[in-house]
Parts: structure tokens; C-alpha cells; sequence
């Protein structure tokens, strides 16, 4: 089934995480297909860090790991939905989300104003 | 805002549409510029067909549109969270979400054999 997934041309997948009690979204990274392997036989959420280019603990630095309830593959299998639950604030910036900035119809005028 | 946000090097960035009343992750899409812009103005999801090149407003063909609640954006600008309220099964094969199938250890330890 790993073998089935759809990486994309550099190799990566996005993973969703979700909080397994609240169902709240934390956040979105990117898998290897080591990270999910890791991920998968550890029972702790591993990414593929795009700045860094390397394999990424979750948690490994801020010590806010994510620990794995269930995976779950798309219908086209080209995206991961992570149910887990984080130790501590999922975000750098201390959030517990990082979905925590709204985004309105005023940022759409504010934009097209921008542009004349 | 909207002109923070950052686009990949194909001018999209992933969106997650999550059911604003249950929470359940329903699929993840890509959008432009575009695509973000009408979401936001009409108040129902637009994408970019990856596969089709083109804009896509979800749930024209099969009627099951997306009616958008709130959209929020993540800590570092490249993702996007959809909390809308779905008028069908958002998933093509007629289930609610894209997410039906399970990943598990024992798709790793398969996928190992596989390579022997």
C-alpha cells in the first residue's frame, strides 16, 4: 500500500494532522517516503523538512511531539490524514494550531486596491 | 493578505476543507490566485484542477458544492483551511470524505517484503 501512494516529483506527500479528540486541524507537512516508514513503525509523526532537506522529528527541538492514532490515505492516494495527538503547542509561534490567522473577503479589496 | 500568501513554484497552495459542523477532514485541493479569490467572493469552493489545468468550481459537475464558513491560513502563509459545509459527498467515489482508507504497520512490513 506504501508502495501505492503518489509522491509528488519531489519525492514528497503532504500530511494533514489532526488532533484526535478535538478534530481540530494543527497543521500541514510534508512526508518522504522514509518519514512515513518512520512514522508509521515509531507511532510518532516524522516530516521531511523542505528548508532543511532532511528527516524531521516532530518535537525532536520544541519537545511538542505528535503522537499517531491513525493514518489515512486519500481516494487518489496523494495525500495523508495524520489523527494524533500532540504533546504540546503543534506550532513554533506557541499556538496550539497553526491555522490561527482568518482569512476575510476585506483581504481580497485590500488586494485588488494593492494592485492599482 | 492575500498577496502574502505563498504560492508554490506552480502558482498553487494546498487547501483543506474540513465539515465546519463535524470537524472531519473532507479533502485536500490546491488553489491560485484565482481560485482563492472567487472562494472568497462567491463563499463556495473554487480550486485548480491539478490534472485538467483549469479552474474548478467544486461540485459543479456533481453538485456537491462546498459552502465556505471560515477560512484560515497557516503560521507560515502556504496552507490554507477551508471550514465549509458540504451540499453532498465530497469525494468522487460518493463518500463523504476522501479519507476512507487506513494506512497501517502492516502496510510498511508489506511494502518491505515487496522490495526483497
Amino acid at each position: 500500500m506504501i508502495n501505492n501512494l503518489k509522491f509528488n516529483e519531489k519525492g514528497l506527500i503532504p500530511a494533514i494532522v489532526q488532533d484526535a479528540d478535538t478534530s481540530e486541524v494543527l497543521m500541514l507537512g510534508y512526508m518522504d517516503e522514509e518519514a512515513l516508514r518512520r512514522t508509521l513503525s515509531s507511532g510518532e509523526v516524522w516530516f521531511f523538512s523542505r528548508s532543511r532537506q532532511e528527516l524531521w522529528h516532530k518535537g525532536e527541538t520544541s519537545g511538542s511531539r505528535i503522537i499517531v492514532h491513525e493514518l489515512w490515505k486519500d481516494c487518489d492516494s496523494d495525500t495523508i490524514l495524520v489523527r494524533g495527538k500532540p504533546t504540546g503547542p503543534v506550532c513554533h509561534t506557541g499556538n496550539k494550531t497553526c491555522f490561527f490567522q482568518q482569512l476575510t473577503k476585506q483581504d481580497v479589496e485590500a488586494s485588488h486596491q494593492g494592485e492599482t
